[in-house]
């Protein structure tokens, strides 16, 4: 009965021996750590060439002044030329030319590309808006009294990009503003949730023509 | 030896049993979730007087007509009214009744608040930033060219509130607004070392008088 005991207990060993490797395996599953990222305004003017090249175009050896390394702005043009089939954009402002480059290329290469504006915003000098619509991008603006102030893009239905920073150059270079770039299916579902709504409720079909004007802010 | 080995199967198979368990409490280790709350705007507007009432006070009964259940911006203020150490705002636009009791309230408790807000909209009709410096709460602000366009706050160096709401009632009740509260170290880690470099920047000691004029947006 004892010898019995003595190798139950070195079996016993034996499988607890398995069990940092077992931890480890477990450690290493949760590691496989999503997208997540902080981004901080303003942002170092750097040369964003390189990254908006056009499909088949000859590699960028660009030569300007500017700074060829990383900036916010570098790295939100990278989080959304990742996308591959949707981009949904709900952006109060948006004339960054960068940015409205980066979307046509993506409508381009056949991501399927809506946009979500304020109408107050998207008629202004610098708008990127009329020339998404002319590229043939589908775009859908507010018509009431409050503004639609997100500023939000969701890539491939997978990651979320939201913050205070609206897509002007203005913004970018001289503002204090955060994004958070996130890969979360919470958080994207409900993002998601609020876009599909806010779509739904501007669609052109519904539009009155000549509304009450905006007041304040 | 062939006994050794059943044995030593009876040992591994005893260990294995413990398995489940200890996967089970692996994973309640992992429920513990921390906070996290999304809240979407335009906010139905309640009666938040129950909420606000200062401390001592007799509890609320209140008749208004207003609904009193739940809303976005009920939502928010139970996050900041959770405060009872330290709260850190770092706010564009801060303008809402409801919103300054709170942190009116925080500040009588006894909670450190700092304000960190953009120039051009302090001095706004409505402001709340006057009132807040009245009762004592130090206010720090900008000078340059670009806007402090931040919508932040940090409650308890534990958990950030961010997005694209302006604390104004035009935002809580008109806009299309998202703001995320969530309890996450690293979140906090980089917002609290953003608003402690903007608080450093803003040091009353470094404020020039008669700045340039701002432009554009």
């Amino acid at each position: 009965m004892r010898r019995l005991a003595a190798v139950a207990a070195a079996g016993l060993a034996l499988a607890l021996e398995a069990l940092p490797a077992l931890l480890r395996w477990l450690r290493a599953g949760r590691r496989r750590q999503p997208l997540r990222e902080v981004l901080f305004f303003p942002s170092q003017v750097t040369c964003t060439e390189a990254l908006l090249q056009a499909p088949g175009a000859a590699p960028s050896g660009c030569q300007c002044s500017l700074s060829h390394g990383e900036s916010s702005l570098s790295r939100l043009l990278r989080a959304l030329l990742a996308a591959r089939a949707s981009l949904e954009l709900c952006l109060f402002a948006f004339s960054s030319p960068q940015l409205g480059r980066a979307v046509q290329l993506l409508h381009q290469r056949g991501v399927r590309v809506r946009v979500i504006t304020d109408c107050d915003y998207m008629a202004l000098n610098g708008s990127q808006i009329g020339l998404l619509r002319k590229a043939g991008i589908q775009v859908r603006h507010d018509q009431d009294l409050g503004y639609m102030h997100h500023k939000f893009a969701i890539v491939d239905r997978k990651v979320l990009i939201t913050g205070s920073l609206n897509w002007t150059t203005q913004a970018i270079q001289n503002n204090r503003e955060n994004v958070l770039i996130v890969e979360d299916e919470e958080y994207v579902r409900l993002f998601l949730e609020e876009f599909e709504r806010i779509w739904e409720e501007f669609n052109p079909a519904k539009y009155t023509f000549f509304p009450q004007k905006k007041r304040g802010r």
